[in-house]
């Protein structure tokens, strides 16, 4: 949680953090400023102090709203730096940058660097800086980020803007199931008004207008996957693809708050229409297993636990898994969830790569989403909700019926 | 032109460009790609040689379709390198990127580094790589940078990516110009069918559903911003206010491809229903100079002599510039006008960060934006178009009339 940064900045022995980039779709920025739509901003924020924020001068009052302590760059003028730095433009960020850090009473030890921006600036501005300032340490990337680790759990305000996320999507996908509804079908296939075949794509342009419409974004995408492309846990799904009977689609949808704030996850298997045998046992078998480690979970276990478990489930089906097999393609082929907030993918992991603190605590916000994968029959299914983690219970942040079939209007 | 890049890597002395992030709103990746839809994605161009995209093995499919040769990720598996770094995330990464540019044939000389990612990989990453790579030299940010000198002059995929992103963005203001003059005005405002005021907030809604349901995206967002607020240039307009008659409205609106591809760049200011005299005034100031400026445009020139010539135009006309006042915040504020092209603001620039590269070439694609700014009355003015340089001509890539005031529905 934000309140914990000072312990954690502690325990990794950090004396500030600085963070770099644009104001919107930039994770660790957005999680100190709340979604301030800046051009471009820097933050440092020592070690028991609240942030700084140094803002363009056309953007004083978007930055004000944050209600941290800001700084216009007036008082930072490039060209003053670019004389000091004899032309070179590196160099002369690099004095920038010290000058900034040293206003902020920084001027030892380890600094913690974060920001979505170019590779060329992240790699120039900062090299010359830690050649400049050598009693500093510039600190990367870091495998367990103390950033990741406060973002692990989420306050009460956070815990809302992930719920209202979920209410949107939930929202999308119910105005998708209707959409669908209403199409009649012919022979194999669902026609519009017109008697033309409706394809993935026309769905998925109107899921994007729905999420526009409600104020959320889907800069991830949005995977509408059918038949052996559901299969696949990483296919979109292929736009020309015309919506056929009787075929499992993966619905996976992930939006975030405009601007790219807050993330919310779920994903439903729908079959149009009916569900041949083979699906539905499929179907069935993950929903059981949805089921049963959602009434696992308990709050203080580590994630990947539940992970061995429902590896455990699914091969005691007779399903392969990554348990006994990393490298499946079929069957059971990745992890039971991760973590929400501002990044669709975060901590807690229940992967490979988790640990100790990979726990459910509460307030984290996580997925739960098994599935099966016989691309080569056409099947895939998924089924996932987005929980809050509290003190004695797991919550789905956003109700949505699991239900297979989407019933189709048949032609007379 | 992306067939220049060759002679600019020698020009530049550079060995090679390693671009690295997502396939998706990056402009050097996308550049290079077409804008292939990659997770993660790194690529690198040997001079006088094809690129070499790497790519996770779950993208192949997307990867081949760039055409560019491809290498999957699966052969540089991540955990043989941390096994080599002893468990060093930013050495095993290190490690890994000196296997893809020995692979690629780069075992020294000049690597320009680019792409979109986080600051804590990025400068963990490749300030390793330096350290175990002293045979090469990373070049960070370029000022005169050799991609950006590449996209100065656009090949003929590239203009009609930008022609048709303008069709887009002229029919979206056409719905807009549509939306609003549907509207009753009440009292001096415009209302909706229940006789309620009308937001700018609903406009703006309505503008990114249009482009939404057209395939655009604004990740930059739009200016709709009335009154006061049209009177300052980066103001974008606050949602809450209610459209009001006789007041300018600056719509400057600058979408891109979905997935973050090409630009188009537009502004038109709008009275809705009448114009007082004292913006009408303005108004014609500002299209005259418009007007003045594209009759003077000669291919060849040096862009930002006609930002000079703006100035000098506005002057004589009685209005401050930041020719006389660099730091004037009424007058006119601001630059003629911009590259446009992957970035929304590339080259060539016509304002004081500009060289003797920044030329209007045949190819190249740029915007003419004259304003004037009174926020104190009230005012602001800006029009823009976007036009591609020819041998002997500019073109406007999309034409739209530049109308001033937006007739309204007069309640009965």
């Amino acid at each position: 949680m934000k309140k914990e940064l000072d312990s954690l900045m502690q325990e990794y022995e950090m004396d500030a953090l600085l963070v770099t980039g644009a104001g919107d779709h930039n994770s660790a920025m957005v999680y100190f400023t709340g979604g301030a739509h800046l051009t471009q901003a820097d933050l440092i924020k020592p070690r028991g102090q609240t942030a700084v924020l140094f803002h363009g001068s056309m953007e004083r009052d978007e930055a004000a709203k944050t209600g941290l302590n800001t700084r216009s760059y007036l008082d930072y003028p490039v060209k003053d730096f670019i004389k000091e730095a004899d032309g070179e433009p590196s160099l002369a960020m690099a004095f920038r940058y010290r000058k900034m850090l040293r206003d902020t009473g920084i001027t030892s030890g380890r600094i913690a660097l974060y920001g979505k921006i170019d590779l060329g600036k992240g790699y120039g501005f900062f090299s010359k800086l830690q050649e400049i300032m050598p009693e500093i340490t510039l600190i990367g990337y870091q495998e367990n980020d103390l950033l990741l680790r406060a973002m692990l759990t989420k306050d009460d305000m956070e815990l809302e803007r992930i719920r209202k996320m979920g209410e949107i999507t939930t929202k999308v996908v119910g105005m998708t199931a209707d959409f669908l509804s209403n199409l009649e079908s012919k022979d194999d296939f669902l026609v519009d008004s017109t008697g033309a075949p409706v394809t993935i794509g026309a769905v998925r342009r109107r899921i994007n207008l729905w999420l526009a419409e409600n104020g959320a974004e889907n800069p991830e995408g949005t995977i509408f996957a059918m038949g052996r492309d559901a299969g696949f846990p990483h296919s979109s799904g292929n736009d020309l693809d015309f919506l056929r009977l009787g075929q499992p689609i993966v619905f996976d949808i992930f939006p975030c708050e405009e601007g790219g704030g807050y993330y919310y996850d779920m994903t439903r298997t729908w079959c149009l229409g009916y569900a041949p045998d083979s699906v539905l046992k499929v179907y069935e078998e993950v929903k059981m297993v949805y089921d049963q480690i959602v009434s696992e979970l308990r709050t203080g276990a580590r994630f990947s636990n539940y992970q061995q478990r429902t590896c455990e489930l699914f091969e005691a089906l007779g399903h392969p898994s990554v348990m006994s097999d990393p490298k499946t393609e079929v069957g059971y082929t990745h992890s039971i969830g991760h973590g929400v907030g501002l990044n669709i993918h975060e901590r807690p992991s229940s992967g490979l790569n988790s640990n100790e603190a990979d726990i459910l605590a509460p307030g984290s916000v996580i997925t739960i989403e098994p599935g099966l994968y016989y691309p080569d029959q056409g099947i895939g299914i998924r089924l996932e909700n987005t929980l809050a983690v509290e003190e004695k219970n797991f919550r789905v942040l956003a109700d949505y019926p699991m239900d297979l079939v989407i019933p189709v209007r048949y032609q007379r």
